[in-house]
């Protein structure tokens, strides 16, 4: 069983890698695979057998010899020890295109996370409606969070305004931002929690990628 | 000097660091900062000097005693590493929110990426203009790839088809592929660059903290 102690020693490193173990084991469970062992994980997931075995013991080890892993029970906990089965509920702030990509975007339902509002400072959109939520004006956060248990705000403001965005909406107890604006913010205190998305690094390391198979003439081998 | 013999040496942790110190170094050239010692650049960073150190020194190192960096050579370097100052094009295949999200986004211009084309299949949208680009449809994208050089073609499609949308692309000659569809494509050949963002993964990360900080009363430590 996962219990606060073992959460504890599971490195950041697992942690990263544990999101992938959940999305194939979903697949998994879609193509009604019951159980699998480490080398049929490790060649669908394209890691080494011995990587898997590690990983998947750092929280007390779901395998058994001779008979694999258990998919759905492995997929239960690894949803426990990621919290995807808490539910928790989010707030989006900033209904720019990124903003509204995301309120559309169905991977919040998938992961048993739900967007309770929609928040911008322009007047033109506050008032008109995505999904079944209305945006509304930022000056309402307050009383908005007073009568609503909000865990995650999502930051697609502009950078500008991300900093004061965090400060202000911690103040009002929101612990977890997730943050697109791709301003680096230091939090206030530690019991705050932020992911940052810098999708900009994520394009660079593919510019690199093709840059080295493409080399320009001056780094050409030739 | 970068050449093609250093960069295959550099490992992909490093590689994937890259992009944060380039971030960090285009805001010390907006503030006009022209050198900066590895411990300065370390509290900045919230890294430390000797992980700095480290990474810059793997292509060659800029640093100098007692002088620390030049801001302004190393954002160079980390640009011509990264491939930020080759100037790609690319494509947008599936404008639903998100392809109209990125389209708008900044951050092609930023990394010298420029849009030349935006793809759909839906016919209600073909035709429509997103900036200066007007919506195409996906039957012209084979005459389109003969007369547009193309490096790189954002996969924005339904998971469901994004495997064979990368396929047919890459028959017609694109190598890069940046994959936000979720799906797990496993590249027909060698030459092909794919970087998957998996935005679930990022989300999970951060409810995996929250839960850690806000235990649930079964695995209470009360």
């Amino acid at each position: 069983m996962t219990n606060k102690e073992t959460q504890k020693n599971i490195s950041k490193a697992v942690i990263r890698r544990l999101p992938r173990y959940f999305r194939y084991l979903r697949e998994l469970i879609r193509l009604d695979i019951a159980r699998i062992s480490s080398k049929d994980l490790s060649e669908r997931m394209n890691v080494t057998a011995s990587q898997i075995r590690q990983d998947l013991n750092c929280f007390g080890g779901f395998g058994q010899q001779g008979y694999g892993y258990n998919v759905n029970s492995l997929y239960v906990e690894i949803s426990h020890i990621l919290g995807v089965d808490r539910n928790f509920n989010a707030i989006i702030i900033g209904m720019g295109n990124l903003g509204r990509a995301l309120a559309w975007n169905p991977l919040f339902e998938k992961r048993g996370i739900a967007i309770k509002g929609l928040f911008d400072i322009d007047k033109s959109i506050i008032g008109s409606k995505i999904n079944d939520l209305t945006i509304m004006s930022l000056d309402f956060i307050e009383e908005f969070l007073k009568s609503n248990n909000i865990d995650i705000a999502v930051i697609t403001t502009p950078k500008s305004v991300a900093k004061e965005t965090v400060e202000m909406l911690s103040k009002f107890g929101i612990k977890g931002f997730w943050n697109f604006s791709n301003a680096e913010i230091d939090l206030p205190n530690k019991d705050l929690v932020i992911e940052n998305v810098h999708l900009g690094d994520s394009l660079m390391a593919l510019c690199y990628e093709i840059a080295k198979k493409t080399p320009t003439q001056s780094v050409s081998e030739e």
